[in-house]
């Protein structure tokens, strides 16, 4: 049983710990924190956790009962347990996303680099959904031949709060598809660029501008396109398109009854996101609990993906402003991350 | 300019005078005949046509004016306009069915041999519909295997009429399933069972039991099942899926736009047949003015397959009373239709 | 932790132990018993359980290791264990058929109701599939009317064995239509009958008539055709659309990628049911689990439940000697069942 | 019987001829003209027209026996009889485009406005393709809100000649989305960019740049962005579709069977234009057809939209050279075009 320290105990916290209490198998929660101990104490009531309350960071991270590190706290406070986790040599899952900054990006990085091993997982769950999979399968079997562009929707009903503003519709939206696009198009980023389309009357938000459109480019070539919207009012809607040098792949719409009723025939699509990723949630965990009771690094995105990830978020903000296409420079990539 | 007498100017009569005008080539309707006069008018007016009203059934065959006819006029008047024209050696088409009773198309099928050719087409106009056509054409060419079952929808919104009762069910619905089945099978029935469903409680007609499920048998062993209501209130709908030793080939839903909106992914689907079958009436039309224009029998269904059809409805007619299936026993195919 | 005491150690044994290890929370398997004691060993082997060897049925339903019985042995020796379930007080959950003989149903049904409570759980595990529950709940809320008529597909690409005879369409497939139909109608079985279509060439069992079609009426008129086959070659196909007074409701194919490619616009279909129903055979077991723990009865198919598809499945062979419907004469209901 | 002269006689113009003959009502070809006469002879004898070969475009415009003109001949040919027509005051439908010159394009546009009539309709099938036409009236009915983005794909299997290079991506594909989204967005060109994607390797032409993707804004922010190819591979692939403030709406894919086989459920695509646009020719046909009957101006694409067309087509091909956005400055709109 690998007994797992919990560090920050909000929204996506609940969603973990309810995954590892019902449906998981081979893991326990046995350390919590939070810098609101409130909050911890209510993780601990609400799943009946046989936990403790550490009194730091630093003490969960390394203490004997704890054997791998979940990080949930607030974005620009992941480094800290990551760099302890790394440093302890535990394995840790850190939410999206790794960090704020690409400085700190660079210091987990580094950290594991000096180490000479991987220890960190981050939490892009797409790339557990069995979709996106058979998406990575038939693009890497050669059946559309190479990948040349793409078309993605990234689509929710409604805003997720009231805060929700305009760069948030790069780091809490589009930065699913930048950490999947580079995966599914075994490619580099060259360049991307974010504009802004027609603007959408319902969206209340005075500080969203909703919809963008996001492109990239690939270091070979191709080309895709991302449209977002947080008011798409009809339902949440994730696609991902595929056009290859033979053919086209395509994301399915999750299965419903098909239903012949009054003038139509259709099926629901959802309101949010619950169905659509549960089970992503569910694979992800659970491969990164199995790694880590065979003491082997995780097999999901690593600290260089959460780094890419930054990298073309920061630069997607940017060019925000702009709306012009901004051209991407990375570090260059540690032999570390080249085996993978 | 292919000369067409028109015999009957009811509502038939006034699509096919449509299309005759508006769209099909080749033809012009030159004389005209109904029982009631004001009807034969009516049509003249109504479509512009150089048209003179006959004054007699045989007046309009026999006429110099006439190269073809078109039969449109109450059911169990077909076979005097069709006789008159088998006689007069001029390609007659008549409206389903093509007689009323056995006798009658016996009538007419021996009038057939004893001219020693085909002059007859009936108005099944489900082979000209392209998918009906792709569907023989896919079972023809082996891509399914023989087909050893199938399932067929025939469902309307509403009634057509308030006169719409329990054995129009058969005459005026499942008609064009059977002489559909059989084409597409390439087979004979065998035996026919007509059931009656859970009736539904929104159906406003006494005289009328709905659903019904006709089953036919065919004499290779193939069984099609197929679901009858005149009230299904969401839409028109017509479905044939052929289920063969290696796989299914269905009629596909009209195309219409996708959707997404509120909550559903969908697509209309038309309230009744106008759209569903408008191209299968020109096609059958044109098809037989072609033939004629060139001196040619009719290619479309023949007076062997309108007697079929009739035996068949009797038989099935027979089975709403009883609902046990009934033995079919054809009279002997003649020579002349073996050919075909 | 539920105590789970296993009763025979073949092929449905290994899935359901699978599912406690890997997926399922709360339970593990502490006892086991088979006629062959290698088949006992082989198991705890294969899945590192921590259980021992029971000297008996009897040993292993009574021991105070044990919470509650799975009964996964052949089919004719489901009763005795059930029965010493029953009379111990101890939630058993039993692979279909519930028993063979409509005597031995009878006996389980006489002993629960006896016992005046509710103990067994039949393996029906499609009713826990996510979209035969969306259909139930689709025909429960009203969308489309009181359900009139329905048709199934229940198809598998080749027999599952060489042994896969004319019965075994009804005991293996057929059987699980059976257990849908009248849950989803909210009905009871007024006739079943058998027919057999034409033989597919492809078939190279010449104990096996494929394919099949099972026809039952419902008490209030509803009547449902059920198409088998063994032999479909082109995938795993279970489909089952139910047609209501004013609408249709589907089961969706399982979700796929949408593939363009080569002049086809594609999704594939599954060879087997793996996939189909892998959810809901842990759904099925976990809900059982879970009741157990709670001291609740069993929410899933009944003892009552399992009564009937015996019967109808014994009726069902019966009609495929005669191809003639029959008509079913159920016990009177019991009140233990009523209430559910 | 309207009396139609023809100009130029190549393979559009045989496109043109084979539906008047064969399936338009109305119109019969009494004069043609070709810079080749072999061309002109071919086409009367190939329908067995009953036309006479004009001596001179100028002869065959001012005919007594030309009531209405067809202009098939090369793009830059297509000014002269226009011009002509607008002159005698004959209505003119030219072929796409207008003129291959802005200033040509304005020429026409000036005769016109100076006679204070229109008589040109431009040959933009697709605003007749039914399902075109269900866009724009879904999108004019307000039921996805106002349209904000816009994916088109415009997909041929293979290029349709050896000498498809680079502009012809714009010029002969592009060009039917460039006259489609203004009209179903009612908006107005802001820029245009066309961007090249990875290249296709299968794309064996070196003079041709394949794919690439075409972007344009509209006055009121709108962005579309059209992905085009001419070494699809798989099949002839024309997709739109729009996103609304409140739902998306598409074009269906052309209906096929829906088959069932070897792992499969599909239905096939076609490999060319033809069947896809075969009916939208015949429309805009008819429809110029029934307006020069009745004396009415063409209903269809106007002058203003050739011109429109060719000012985004040239600024579309300059792109291609920076790859960056251009944008778009119009000449002001002569009120004459406005009333439509």
């Amino acid at each position: 049983m690998l007994k797992l320290g919990l560090v920050g105990c909000g929204a996506i916290a609940h969603t973990h710990t309810a995954n590892i209490v019902n449906h998981l198998k081979g893991a326990q929660i046995t350390q919590v924190y939070d810098v609101f101990s409130a909050a911890a104490k209510k993780i601990i009531r609400d799943y009946k956790l046989k936990a403790e309350i550490a009194p730091s960071i630093d003490d969960l991270v390394n203490s004997p009962d704890v054997d791998a590190i979940l990080v949930c706290s607030r974005n620009d406070a992941h480094v800290e347990p990551i760099l302890a986790a790394i440093k302890a040599h535990k394995p840790v899952f850190s939410e999206k996303p790794l960090a704020t900054t690409l400085t700190d990006c660079q210091k987990i990085v580094a950290a594991e680099v000096k180490e000479g091993q991987r220890f960190v997982q981050v939490g892009f769950m797409r790339r557990y959904d069995p979709f996106y999979q058979q998406l990575k399968e038939t693009i890497d079997t050669g059946k559309i031949g190479q990948p040349l562009m793409g078309y993605c929707r990234h689509f929710t009903a409604e805003p997720a709060t009231n805060y929700f503003e305009t760069p948030n519709m790069i780091n809490d939206a589009f930065i699913h598809e930048i950490d999947i696009i580079h995966w599914l198009f075994n490619d580099d980023y060259n360049s991307v660029q974010v504009q802004f389309a027609r603007q959408n009357s319902l969206n209340k938000n005075e500080n969203l501008t909703d919809p963008q459109i996001a492109t990239v480019k690939m270091k070979h070539g191709a080309i895709v396109n991302t449209y977002l919207t947080q008011n798409a009012q009809y339902g949440y809607d994730v696609k991902c398109q595929v056009i290859g040098e033979k053919g086209i792949a395509e994301l399915p719409d999750m299965p419903k009854l098909e239903i012949h009723q009054a003038g139509k025939i259709y099926h629901e699509i959802d309101h949010d996101w619950t169905y659509r990723f549960a089970e992503a949630y569910q694979l992800e965990m659970q491969d990164f609990i199995d790694h880590a009771q065979n003491n082997e690094a995780p097999a999901g995105p690593t600290a260089w993906d959460g780094l890419i990830a930054a990298v073309i978020a920061d630069n997607a903000i940017k060019s925000q402003s702009s709306q012009q296409a901004i051209k991407i420079e990375l570090p260059e990539q540690p032999q570390l991350y080249q085996s993978k």
